[in-house]
């Protein structure tokens, strides 16, 4: 299936407000040229070493649907901002513009383009917002899933986060990203079945609490679901009553031959409760029962639990993995970096007092550098025009500071990362299942070197400019008197 | 209109798998009592002194469409998690629950129920993860938006986060709980459309970027829109060219009789810079020139801004305010509070050896206290089947320690919060328009006293216990071994 059949549409009006009355104006005005549009980030969620690149999929099925309803349209006629011949051209509005973009499950890094977008300028205008919200939210979780994996030392993670997620989106979108990310399981049961990731879930205090004992509940749940058997052992008071109420459905589970029990800890500390726990089972005679933790997880307190060794075998996250918790955003932005005048796409670029709020100028591509292991070394922002041959000495240079730079010449091979994806508003290739970006980020998160998944002042990937990229981003500053040579 | 009819259907699989493995389990052993869930959060969002409620409307309408399609039911079938009498069972299920709630856009405080859900153990139990996902979501943002309301000294605060947002809903919610909470306007044109909210927008940089010079990019966007001109000035250099820039084509708009410009400050120092561009306007005659600010804005950097007398007419705020910053989760939860064992209804409780984690049984009432003002004094927890009659002296019990106490006698007047708003599924009364939300809010600000109102270490409202609810829950404690009296 190249391209899938949008199941819905979605309405044009999804959109910032600005994004429609700068197309009318554009329109009013004639000026609809032939544009390019880099969609960046400049820093790190999380202060982490790494992005998961997420949301593609999403965003090219969002793209192709796009339309207005009549609906729409006389919603915006009524606002008195908009003339009959621009509500014309939307009524007919169809995205077919091109997209590169890196392939969804890519690390990727500040400053570099993760997506291209070329078509004509009203509507890559129109899409802003959409991209923006899509890859934004979806890169962030993924991360977030990423980071809290990498911290489990690769363990089992059940995302449960549906009850605390931005809304119904905000956790369908969240459990699709997690998956990316390195999550195993979710408990979004409506999310699961759209995206077909595998749904897991325990059991709530409301079980124990509406049988007249934790015995009988524990007991009564172990009937209806023998082969499925995690039980919430806090409802009460966990080491005195949970455990042992607990292992004597296990002892008789196990009896019967039934294995796949466990036990969930939800509050308490669970470091000394999960030793104490785990002693218990084993004496018992239970040591393959499973101990399963919540209670606002994060990837910090995971990576304490995991270094003092809590035996702990699955790590249920909600809150803080589907709202990314203190860093609820990725601050990712859709910049103009070229445009057509006369015949020539010729270079734009915001120009700012602060140089990270500079932009890179022109058509780009990213390339990756890999070592002899395919570990990357570093990437390189080229202007697309640029021939990067095999063994060639490249110059890296600093995204701001023109005067530094590296030579790399010790690498194994590079990769342009951006490609071809969408064409005339129609997907020109398969995309993969989700079980495969998740696999990507996984291979990818082993290739990168462990000094950039540092959870806590990683290593910092460098993401250069080459030599003539380096010329046409200073002669911008220098000509906008940015740049005072003079003062150095 | 009492019931609207739904638009759509919400999937009944919109909910933790665990909800309905926990629906099969009851349904095995024919356990299907009568009950009563509470929901409540525990802690301020923000470390702030109050939340607003909201997202009752989009709740109550959700229960009323929610249905398991054939698809969903296949879905489930194949899990091989469910026999067929249950599933024959969900393929009928209507939410046929009572619901009692707060008015949408009341001040609520922690421990106190702002939502009972009545109706069989089957039913209530599937709805938690919908009910916990709404109302957390919504209240977080629209007490999100309500500080920074306040913040801003009731200033105008234009909502723009929909590229920030966290997925489609993430954004629409957080629109409509940000207009609650007291934005006067949003960017995103689908929910202003769904919800009837003002619309409104700027330029981006790439406005200015797609013309040969900002100065011809302003006059051609006076052209197209000479009555709603608000130019964004720092693309290249704020104070030298983008404020010039922008005079010259206020003046001339000025001289053609028309007013409404203003300019937007999205980068640099916005005191340093909203200062500098005040006084340029004010010199150059143009001193109903409307000054917008954005980046990266939340309620701390507002009032230090408004503070420092920062001339900054209208606050454009994105990120923080529809992502909720670095608390990005309201941790709202729904507990068992009472079920029917024979012919009577019987309090529950989660006992925990953490007080505060220990719930508060029966079925309860809230009421809040006046003082002549009608300031709010502090909110009583009562069983519902106490009477609390006016004029009488009443004592609040603190919800954790038993000895304390206080007693309350120079009220005005007190009422009942909690009213139902839903019986057997079907909606009882008329919801209130948004504007009319929004409109409760604000009273209801007005009358808090400000002490709680402190964006920091704010004065804590009371939430009390009345001597009967007191009594049961300590009673649970001792029965369970929690509270020893020997040790005090």
């Amino acid at each position: 299936m190249k391209s899938k059949p949008a199941a819905y549409t979605l309405s044009g009006l999804f959109t910032d407000l600005y994004e429609l009355t700068m197309m009318q104006g554009f329109f009013a005005l004639g000026h609809n040229p032939e544009v390019v549009f880099d969609m960046f980030f400049r820093r790190q969620p999380f202060a982490g070493g790494f992005t998961v690149f997420a949301g593609l999929e999403t965003l090219l099925n969002d793209l192709t649907s796009l339309c207005f309803s009549k609906d729409d349209l006389e919603y915006l006629s009524g606002l008195d901002l908009f003339k009959a011949d621009f509500l014309e051209y939307l009524s007919r509005f169809k995205f077919r513009g091109d997209i590169y973009a890196l392939s969804e499950g890519s690390l990727v890094f500040p400053q570099e383009p993760i997506l291209r977008v070329h078509g004509n300028l009203l509507e890559v205008q129109l899409v802003e917002s959409l991209v923006l919200n899509t890859i934004n939210f979806q890169s962030l979780i993924a991360t977030k899933a990423a980071r809290i994996y990498l911290a489990s030392n690769k363990g089992i993670i059940a995302e449960f986060g549906l009850r605390r997620a931005h809304g119904k989106d905000g956790a369908l979108s969240a459990t699709r990203a997690a998956f990316i990310g390195g999550a195993q399981s979710t408990s979004n049961t409506l999310a699961a079945k759209i995206f077909g990731i595998p749904v897991k879930g325990t059991q709530a205090h409301s079980w124990i609490m509406a049988f007249a004992s934790e015995r009988e509940a524990f007991k009564k749940y172990a009937e209806v679901f023998p082969g499925n058997c995690i039980l919430l052992i806090d409802t009460y008071d966990t080491l005195h009553g949970g455990i042992q109420h607990a292992m004597e459905v296990g002892l008789q589970l196990k009896k019967q031959g039934i294995s796949n029990f466990g036990v969930r800890l939800d509050s308490g500390d669970l470091e000394y409760l999960s030793k104490k726990v785990r002693s218990e089972l084993d004496k018992a005679g239970l040591p393959e029962a499973k101990i399963v933790a919540s209670n606002e997880l994060n990837e910090e307190i995971i990576q304490q639990l995991v270094t003092r060794q809590a035996p702990i075998d699955i790590w249920g996250v909600g809150t803080n993995l589907v709202t990314a918790g203190n860093d609820s955003s990725l601050s990712g932005v859709y910049k103009l970096a070229a445009k057509k005048v006369g015949n020539k796409m010729v270079p734009t670029m915001k120009v700012s007092n602060n140089p990270e709020k500079t932009t890179n100028p022109g058509v780009k591509q990213v390339y990756r550098f890999y070592d002899t292991s395919s570990s990357p070394i570093a990437d390189l922002l080229t202007l697309e025009s640029e021939k990067i041959t095999s063994g060639s000495v490249y110059r890296f240079y600093h995204p701001f500071f023109d005067y530094k730079y590296f030579e790399l010449s010790d690498y194994q091979f590079h990769k342009p990362l951006l490609n071809l994806i969408m064409e005339k508003g129609e997907l020109i290739h398969n995309l993969p299942a989700l079980a495969e970006i998740q696999g990507q980020v996984l291979k990818e998160l082993e290739q990168l070197d462990d000094t950039y998944k540092r959870l806590i002042n990683p290593h910092v990937y460098k993401v250069s400019l080459s030599e003539s990229l380096k010329k046409l981003k200073f002669e911008f500053l220098l000509k906008n008197g940015i740049l005072n040579r003079s003062s150095g």
